[in-house]
């Protein structure tokens, strides 16, 4: 039989044990499982940010129980859950959203436990490391085979928070986009697709404007001098912005949420 | 029959190659062994930072040899050793006081080997990546099942350096702690425990003084505003201080070591 | 019968997705493999510095397939190899030059193909992202044990990209070397190794001059003052230059490829 598949991702950065503690858990519980660390680089509390990682890594990982951790209301009172899917993956972490677009992509949620007082979780449950106390041993038992019944009791698939994203629009010739994610090379992912650029006429090779910077609209970053601002479908078949060998985030002073007014030169 | 687990703690940053070859010697030598970065994050040359993160980690850890390496002698006079503890982990690493709290929690050393000129170690023996060349062979070779009594000569384990610690105290109602830990957030652990706040008559949700600098002494993050500063019992147990979604370390300039100074308000 | 071995050096860093995501893709089509990542900190697109990291790295890595990626002309003209080597390994990465030193290392090429439309490539291929879609599912495919053939299209070794290197040399009493690679600590490998001192009359304790500033010659890092410069032999084995607890790089604002001039004090 083949290993179980879990993965991480979260916050908690590389500096710290947080991860490591994490693994030592999983290795205790399932130590069996393949583990895969997806991110520990979504900026902190990014809740928005680390959801979108989710969505763009997912379709790369094999089906698995997928570990999802941004947390800034940990031991508050939002809820603790583990989510089964329509595809056959488990999405693991806080229901504050962060969960939202993974779960749309594997065909929605077709099971959902609230795991704040799993019995499956580590004791005594600290008030602020969820991910080691309640995360990641309820993960691992599921991984090793649990049933997702249970992990918790049966919440309302209904009432599961969702995250809400800013939509893009054409208006008057013009996209107007939103910065959703800036990785750590500058380069900025909008919630556009080509098909809006088709929309707005723009065909590759193409000069445009992106708010009142000049650019290009290319197929990769060698069609580019360096230092050259180019628009772009990026390996997650979105939109961006880009400096060749530079950092359009920094160019432009663009920031998560920012408003990108695009158009043909 | 269980794979072995090897776990590293180092203080060598993920820039460079250095961890990726220390995986690579381990895969050589056992290739079985699931390998667990605890973290290498340690701030460089910090050798009690390291031993506290050790100690933090080892309870979430399986049994298994845990290699550990801050050592700003390396290639001096320092020993290098292997300790074998009462609850049957192993330590590995530099006798410089980096394994004492470790050891400890493991209920103390049962054998202790020097490992420095270990026939288990890669010739020839660079004067400066120990971690490559003598720990990380030796304990793939222990993992791998080499008695500890092969991997060096015997050591009087009295003759093991010991780490010293501050130690809190509580003063004419003052609790007088020290920062012995600062995690990349800003959060700062001191070496009270929830205990010490109890002796001081503190109850959660209280006002207390840090300092000068008003706080609460809450249970987690979620009962403060955002930006406001909290005294609270981490996830390790230990009373610490932090900033709603901010740094404490910057607030209030606390570097590792600073005395604090903790009352009711 | 072992666990096929599958190496990873990037300069993805490690805040976002995009060392997960290439572990995702191993892990769904070679589920066996034990994935070592040996750096993704290499400074992005410097093609030199990667492939010293991986010259320096390879013999402590088991025989494997070992994927390279520092890659800024991706989605250009340059071609995308897998390259089989005398000793038995397999690198696989742009052929910009990055894999030189490494096949030197494994006694040369012996058989080269282009991936850059191989069968086992991930659809659609990216423009951005070979390293998904190409390097990793065509490395995966090959540790599952396919023929280096199936991956592409045969190549002439001669035409592989070579990458040049600068020169020590010994000059009226002088070494002049040059900065091949600056670790994350300042310590600056030079191009020399001890061989070139010994021309230079340098014995160990010595007074050298770098430059202008005085350092010494030593064997390692605790036989200096903190703060001192030293000249010393790396544990790659090539002459170094460092400040004991401190950057050299900085002190002496050495940046890549600078030249040094080094002479008996």
């Amino acid at each position: 039989m083949s290993r179980p598949v879990i993965t991480l991702l979260t916050d908690y950065g590389l500096s710290d044990d947080f991860v490591g503690v994490c693994h030592g858990v999983i290795a205790g519980i399932c130590p069996d499982a393949r583990v895969i660390d997806v991110s520990h680089g979504v900026a902190r509390g990014d809740i928005r940010a680390g959801a979108i990682v989710l969505r763009g890594a997912l379709p790369y990982l094999p089906v698995g129980v997928h570990i999802a951790v941004v947390d800034p209301g940990v031991g508050g009172d939002r809820r603790a859950v583990a989510l089964r899917l329509a595809d056959g993956r488990v999405l693991v972490g806080p229901d504050n959203g962060l969960l939202t677009l993974g779960a749309a992509l594997g065909g929605g949620v077709v099971e959902a436990v609230d795991i704040g007082r799993s019995r499956f979780a580590l004791q005594p449950v600290s008030a602020t490391f969820h991910g080691r106390d309640i995360f990641t041993p309820v993960a691992a038992r599921l991984a090793a085979g649990a049933a997702l019944a249970d992990a918790g009791e049966a919440v309302d698939i209904e009432s599961l928070v969702v995250l809400s994203l800013p939509r893009p629009r054409v208006d008057d010739g013009v996209l107007v986009a939103h910065a959703i994610y800036v990785d750590a090379f500058g380069n900025v992912q909008l919630d556009a697709e080509s098909a809006d650029a088709d929309r707005l006429g723009l065909a590759l090779g193409r000069e445009v404007l992106v708010g009142d910077a000049p650019a290009r609209y290319v197929r990769t970053f060698g069609e580019a001098g360096v230092g050259d601002l180019i628009v772009y479908e990026d390996s997650y078949r979105r939109l961006a912005v880009a400096v060749n060998q530079g950092s359009a985030a920094e160019r432009l002073r663009i920031v998560t949420d920012a408003e990108l007014r695009i158009r043909p030169a």
